[in-house]
């Protein structure tokens, strides 16, 4: 292609200050390095970390960054050494990588490949720990590995799954992190089985992933807590049975739920990132087995406490990332599972909208009527 | 027997008031109603569970009343309809009951017996929410269902266990809890697999048993951590292979661990019950897989906190009570193994004396040396 080897300037947004409206800016992106791959974005949707990195509150945030991590694309060109994708093949772009090699990867225990993860950390490639990105000279970070919210990114090789050329990107680009996420909370982390009492808390894309995990896994009451009873119209339709709004009731919330089902959940899962509503989901489960599971992010330095009672009296505190979904191996298996109807993920797509729009994206995905907005980023 | 049927008057030692020495009474001890059943005490042992309620700390602790949970006997007599042990059966007391009829026994996912639970927490019996001990005609309460610091005593059909009656009681008593609690927490509720890396804070009894437990199930390295580094030489015997005193390190014990194992432990054990270490213990797990596991009982309303963080990459906290075991279906089982020679009993004895020399054993067990000491109580 013309621009193999070459620098593309391309449109991109960029995060110059935490919590600014982000610029589209003409950005210089460097061909891919050893091991990296240039993927050109389609389409990008929006994720509540991607707000919390732009809002400053993320210590680890770096700025100028181009954030973004939800998305799909085609790839552009490859670096040297690179053998598992080539120019033209359609991808996903994955924050949490596989390499297959590493102690994480041979495990058979974990997604959390270690791979890259030092300089993903750090907003830069692994190879000689700079950006592939610059404006004007200036260079800007990566962020997550993945930074989709330009029309060209680089990514290393062990962060780009392959999926179907015949899925439609402009679907399946949430595949790179909401759905999987909730899906595999309930699959990989907790194991829900049939006859389940599951309790979520928090109804955006996560929590109807969980939802939707939930009830392909024959749980037998899903209930959903949300301080927004509209959500539970939407709720329904991913397989939430039972509603609870915290602000119906008196008692603490893990109380209301104990009351609800004899004794306690079987399994719960904490969707929103709340320390609080992470002890509330865990004291909700049931004496002897129930089983809470963290899927949302916390705000930096926040902690989560309880009794240790708790825990010996047989709940279990586990936590998840990614869903526990294995990115390169699994993401083209969920892309399989969408083509064939198993899995929801045009319920999920709320808002379309263009890169060009994106400050008015980031706004919308605080409003409760918004699960995922996603931007055509080629207009 | 001359017995059935009538009250015996016999010695046990009563804790009067919180913190103040136990009183050698004579005490009534009435005959077994429905589903009960009478023990003579041979031999008992003194736990750390004791010594906390008898101290006062625990907010549930009921005075005057008997304690005693760790015990073994033989049946004098029984109530009506108790059809599993009849009069002269070896058998162990055991605090967590099991009435295989309980949502909780029927389960398949825990030990947590509920059948009793309401009578035993307030220290009477179901039947007529009494008492069957009394001094002069003023009741005394029952303690964990069991008080066992009495030369006889009575305990509901569903709290005792039936044993192999050539077991020596002056050794299998310790079957009533510690070892049992150390050896499941291992097998049970971690499940812990050959190769794995190990740490146990605390190397009292419950620790030395989860080593031993650890041992059996081909753990590769067992790290054991106390503050007191005489007890690094009996460790040894009970599989720990490498020792560590927090007091030896500038650095947090989690991070001390985490340097010594590439990453941190695949299992970690609290045997102590301190809320601080609990957090070690969970954070000296490895990303990805650690499984932290409570054993040790903190005082009430002390809290266990981390971040959430701690969870999102993979580890799991959990907790146990009585290693996991089923008592009544597993007790006779662990008697076996100790036939066998397949589990340690009499190393873990340190000290022996008689139910009148009860306050010298709660200050034993309070010093470095003792690990159990076990009363004979017909003398």
């Amino acid at each position: 292609m013309a621009t193999h080897g070459q620098v593309i300037t391309c449109k991109a947004a960029v995060a110059w200050e935490p919590n600014k409206p982000l610029v589209i800016e003409d950005v210089q992106v460097a061909p891919p390095q050893a091991g990296e791959v240039r993927v050109k974005i389609l389409f990008t949707a929006l994720c509540h970390t991607d707000a919390y990195t732009w809002s400053g509150k993320d210590p680890e945030g770096l700025f100028p960054c181009i954030l973004g991590h939800e998305a799909a694309g085609i790839v552009e060109s490859v670096g040297e050494g690179v053998t598992e994708v080539q120019p033209g093949d359609h991808v996903i772009p994955c924050y949490q990588a596989e390499c297959k090699e590493c102690k994480f990867c041979k495990s058979g225990k974990t997604n959390l490949c270690g791979k890259v993860r030092s300089a993903t950390g750090v907003g830069v490639m692994m190879n000689d720990r700079k950006s592939r990105f610059s404006v004007n000279g200036k260079p800007i970070y990566h962020f997550m590995g993945t930074s989709t919210f330009s029309q060209y990114t680089v990514v290393h090789d062990v962060s780009v799954a392959k999926i179907d050329p015949t899925a439609p990107l402009n679907k399946v680009c949430l595949l790179g992190c909401g759905v999987p996420t909730g899906l595999g909370a309930v699959w990989n982390t907790a194991k829900v089985e049939a006859g389940s009492i599951v309790a979520i808390f928090g109804l955006g894309t996560v929590g109807l992933a969980v939802a939707e995990g939930a009830k392909a896994a024959g749980a037998l009451r899903i209930i959903g807590i949300d301080i927004d009873p509209k959500k539970f119209d939407t709720a329904k339709n991913f397989g939430v049975t039972e509603f609870v709004n915290p602000k119906d009731h008196e008692k603490p919330i893990q109380q209301v739920l104990v009351d609800l089902t004899d004794g306690g959940v079987d399994y719960s899962f904490e969707c929103i990132g709340n320390v609080s509503v992470m002890r509330a989901a865990l004291e909700c489960c049931h004496k002897g087995w129930g089983t809470s599971v963290i899927v949302g992010v916390a705000a930096s330095g926040q902690e989560i406490s309880t009794r240790p009672f708790q825990l010996v009296t047989g709940r279990v505190w586990k936590g998840t990332a990614f869903g526990g979904f294995k990115s390169r191996s699994q993401v083209p298996w969920l892309v399989e599972k969408y083509l064939k109807k198993e899995i929801k993920v045009d319920e999920y797509i709320t808002h379309n909208l263009t890169l060009a729009e994106i400050n008015r994206a980031f706004d919308l995905i605080h409003e409760g009527g918004c699960l995922r907005c996603v931007l055509d980023c080629q207009v």
